[in-house]
């Protein structure tokens, strides 16, 4: 059996309480920290928690050798953690369509995850429109997808949800501000007219952990603000119904 | 202090184990089902677990009434428990402000929730569009917001995930089968061409528990089909990348 679990958001405490009930009961836990990871603990604490190893993977022992996970699952109960909900994460879902395949039985727990955590800023989220990531650009590389997702969003009142690059073995999170900059850059070099410095955004630190930052503002007296740890996410509104003007004032932090 | 928290999609075992930590410590603990419910548990059982009553309030105590609970957390620790996520409905956004507005101490316990529990299917969350909620029709009431929810996505080779609406103290769960009917209609009332009996959708029912049941086939095929217990909802994938296709193939019954 393959158990593909969330940890949730932020700490060990995150998790639900079924991930602990097949964690007493698996044969061996393992888990990725790549593709997202929980910035409120450490592996050792979760193992505390579970009462347990965990063996945590890298990326190529995940997207390369995922098949010797679900082979091992055939005959033993293995369990699988990610950070946030389980089937976020393209890698993930190729495990359970590897499971399926290979006739190993597909047990998946959710868990909380940024795409409805971000209702903590008083944005409704039937609000949202398509999501997208801001990357770190790098040499040849600077994608304009999440300025044309955002352009889309906007044109239809809806709001977008930005997440921001997670290079984990690098020990590198993109920042609000690092993504804040992004976006100007991408409409200096487009120039639709999307993005400005007097657009105000909603930029969100540490969602899931009881002390979220909230921070509502111009990308001009955002951008050089310092939201603390990551991980951090950026929401750029839509068209504001009067209630979520109100959430905004009281839940967020005005600048 | 006010604790708003989550008990995730199904059944007592998803509540993250923060809400049980902080239900040790608290004074008192309310929760409501009418925006949502956990259709695989009791309240009996979510009390065995939390070794706390819970009192339930019904919509007027809670929308009418609900500033009393705030006022309660002024000197006391209150917990507020909701199904899924607890940011997602108006009324607990409601009831942050409210906390925020009296100056009380406001937590927030994030939880799983069908936004991204959606995931399950195969389908890539970055690719859902606005969300739209079918509602039980009345006499003179039978909105077209789905209709052009879904519409608007499909233009832009998005999927739509459509809530179902709930009347549970009426005990009424809208199934997958009465939404794809009021959705059909939709269509024989606007004729934009958006949704056909020969449109293939997916149908999820009871997201989050050990065996979510997930269809997806051509609208006349599933608009008999029995689902099962609720609750369900329905996607209306937009373009199917080729990965998505494999997955719905080995992660949903196709018929």
């Amino acid at each position: 059996m393959l158990i593909l679990a969330g940890l949730g958001l932020y700490d060990e405490y995150d998790m639900p309480l079924k991930v602990l009930k097949f964690a007493k009961k698996v044969d061996k836990i393992y888990a990725e920290f790549y593709t997202s990871l929980l910035t409120g603990t450490t592996i050792e604490k979760i193992e505390n928690i579970l009462g347990k190893k965990i063996e945590v993977l890298d990326r190529k022992k995940v997207e390369y050798e995922g098949y010797k996970i679900v082979e091992e699952a055939k005959d033993k109960d293995i369990m699988f953690l990610t950070a946030g909900d389980p089937m976020v994460a393209t890698t993930h879902v190729d495990l359970a369509i590897e499971a399926k395949k290979r006739g190993v039985k597909l047990i998946i727990i959710n868990s909380s995850s940024i795409y409805s955590a971000v209702g903590i800023t008083g944005l409704q989220l039937y609000k949202f429109g398509k999501t997208t990531s801001i990357v770190f650009p790098e040499e040849n590389y600077f994608p304009k997808t999440p300025y044309y997702v955002i352009k889309e969003n906007l044109e239809r009142e809806l709001h977008t949800l930005c997440l921001l690059d997670i290079k984990a073995e690098e020990n590198r999170f993109m920042t609000a501000n690092e993504g804040l900059k992004i976006l100007l850059e991408l409409e200096n070099k487009i120039r639709e007219n999307v993005i400005s410095e007097d657009k105000k955004v909603v930029v969100l630190a540490r969602a899931g952990s009881l002390e979220p930052k909230i921070v509502y503002g111009k990308i001009k007296d955002l951008i050089n603000y310092d939201f603390g740890k990551p991980l951090h996410c950026i929401i750029i509104p839509g068209k504001l119904h009067f209630m979520e003007e109100e959430a905004l004032k009281y839940l967020a932090l005005s600048i």
